[in-house]
């Protein structure tokens, strides 16, 4: 058998009997005659705690200490950690980002991985040791300073180290059962999904499926490496995500792998723009140099009495204030009339392969959104995805009808199991 | 003006408002003209807790283990302090011990340092930052694994920083205003001393006082490293050591320097040895096999009837157990009678230059406890020291009884200020 890399979250380590319990589970696959590395996460609320002590003597903290501040969380949990598995009697040894060879540009608070040289990871498990490596941090290429890696930066640690020790599977441990084909806390009857494609995770990542970051996926889709996503509570297979299905998964694939919803971002419209080339460019040439990422873009056909046409597009809401200031300063060169800013709108996307092939899908899709009454507000599509906006009171009833339509309803009437402790 | 390193103990930085008031302090330095290197501690009780999370996963914590926890404590401390420095409006960056380049052996826990390569120091401040190092770590030479100094790590880290950047002084901020001739809760009219040579410091060190360790103390004499201890939450100046006085200090030394005490020894009578050569040789061999330090040794003159005598010795309490057992097992080769312990005794020294010059002095010792009404139990003395050991309840009465006999009392009637906050 081969080498695991297995990651567990904050909730998993959260305290001393946390830390017991995911050791035992580590001793278990370790014991199974697997060479085993794990990436851990800072326990529990460590890391939003630091940052409070951060606040209270700056109110704008150095990116540089701040990063050097926040990865103390995982130095404890990783000792810890390796101290618990040792003390069941196996050999466990652990290491920073740095030490483990996770090098990072110099982006503090959201550095990118650059290269991984495991060097010392590799001579430990070679030398029978369990390896423990702390999540979310590293140490920058030039300047050799310690960076951290943003958000979803210890399930991109797992995968990068399992890309570069070449391991079978990378582990996630988390408090959930598993990728869902809906949020479970919106649709009862929301089914685990088993398996599930790289490029469909991708999509319900970055549709708002939270269970793994779009960052991590990606990265394992370059590398090939398949994720298992698992609860660290429970004992259950949970959801395979990689390029084909794994052992005794199903073979055939569902067309359909879930219902994505999304209400954390806000609607801009820019109303009455001249009908003319270039127009959009300066739009959004204006959003890309204020460093903002947006999501789904939609022009309309333009009035033929005026020759002006509306543009909207979505973002984060967070930057919504920053977007509405860039585009103020264009309004000289656009000429546009006025800005329109919504940010009580939801997106609900249905994801799955083959769907530009099965034109029955989008007219299914759009038919069960006028059965629950729901308005669609915009309209985007992708090879493997549809998404629509709406307002954000009809998100629930909307993912339903949605799941219910697709025959993703599960058949037990059971509530699905989400999370092993409740947490 | 030169380099100065600044040292600050964990009470000082305990909570948001003390790294604020020890950021503004560093700021005052770096603004009067200095080069500043500050080595700091974990704040206030991180690495009780720290340990105490260890002892909840594991009885007996890994040595490598425990030391990658405990240096998440200075991590969290030094970063904080490099943002509140910055927050004043001056750079500020932070190294662990390892980036400080303190190369240690590889004895976990208790690590000694082998080197200090101080070239990322080196190049911060010449760039015009103040750097901040965390204090009691390294990193070991062999296996580049994270190592702790144990006690006194900190105080040593600084010394040991300043003599690899030829600093001018190494100031050790605490929370009592200096090094006073006896300890002020026991002796009220206790004087703060303004100057006093490495050589008594390290007496005063060994014989129970506890602003500084021995180790640090002997670090400074053998790299000539002036070192200020003083409070954190005073401005006033505190006590220099050093081998000349420093500046304004006053020249003409008083030959007595100071009364310690030191209630955390243990007396072991080895009982009925024969008075032959070897037998104290094997006693001593089996204790320093154990790997215990011994302190005072005593043997007395053998009673001509029996050929035996008595050899006596301190060591910690902590260690007495140890002793004893090693002990027992040496009983027949060396053919003693019995073993005697008795852990409750205290030590009083009196330490000052050119003692053994002055044959008065250890008459007038004695005279002093004797008027008071303490009995002695053992005597030991060197160039610059003389102890004895007496009952531990006795202790307060008797460090008072010599204070006084050696004109050391303050003469003002006023309390001595013990700390700035009577912390």
């Amino acid at each position: 058998m081969g080498l695991v890399v297995q990651k567990y979250g904050g909730s998993s380590v959260a305290d001393a009997e946390g830390i017991k319990r995911v050791a035992k589970r580590i001793v278990d696959a370790k014991k199974s005659g697997h060479q085993v590395v794990v990436v851990v996460s800072a326990m529990g609320d460590t890391t939003d705690e630091l940052i409070d002590l951060a606040q209270q003597v700056s109110p704008i903290p150095a990116g540089r200490e701040f990063d050097m501040l926040l990865t103390a969380g995982e130095r404890i949990s990783m000792a810890l950690l390796a101290m618990a598995i040792k003390n069941l009697g196996h050999e466990a040894q652990s290491f920073t980002g740095s030490q483990a060879g996770v090098i990072t540009d110099s982006v503090h608070n959201k550095a990118r991985i650059i290269d991984v040289t495991p060097g010392r990871i590799q001579t430990a498990i070679d030398e029978g040791n369990i390896a423990i490596v702390a999540g979310f941090q590293g140490v920058s290429q030039d300047k050799k300073d310690i960076t951290t890696l943003g958000r979803g930066g210890s399930d991109t640690t797992a995968v990068a180290l399992a890309a570069a020790l070449n391991a079978e599977v990378c582990e996630i441990y988390t408090d959930v059962d598993g990728v869902f084909t809906a949020d479970p806390r919106v649709v009862k009857k929301a089914r685990k999904i088993d398996w599930i494609s790289f490029e469909d995770m991708l999509e319900l990542a970055s549709s708002g499926s939270k269970v793994l970051l779009h960052r991590c996926v990606e990265y394992a889709r370059r590398y090939n490496i398949p994720i298992h996503v698992r609860s660290s509570f429970s004992g259950l297979k949970g959801t395979w995500v990689s390029s084909e299905p794994q052992g005794d998964q199903p073979m055939e694939q569902a067309i359909i792998s879930g219902v994505a919803h999304d209400t954390s971002e806000a609607k801009v419209t820019v109303v009455g723009v001249p009908d003319k080339p270039g127009e959009a460019a300066t739009i959004f040439r204006a959003i890309a140099d204020a460093q903002i990422n947006i999501d789904m873009v939609v022009q309309n056909v333009s009035a033929a009495s005026t020759g002006l046409t509306d543009i909207s597009f979505t973002l984060p809401k967070t930057d919504g204030r920053k977007a509405l200031e860039a585009l103020e300063k264009t309004k000289g060169a656009v000429g546009y009339e006025s800005l329109r800013y919504d940010d009580q709108i939801a997106k609900i996307s249905l994801v799955g392969a083959g769907m530009k092939t099965n034109p029955g899908v989008t007219a299914s899709f759009f038919e069960a959104l006028s059965n629950a009454g729901v308005n669609i507000e915009l309209i985007s599509t992708s090879e493997i995805r549809i998404s629509v906006v709406t307002r954000a009171d009809d998100v629930n009833e909307a993912v339903r009808a949605v799941h219910t339509a697709f025959g993703l309803d599960s058949e037990s009437d059971e509530a699905v199991v989400y999370g092993g402790t409740g947490r």
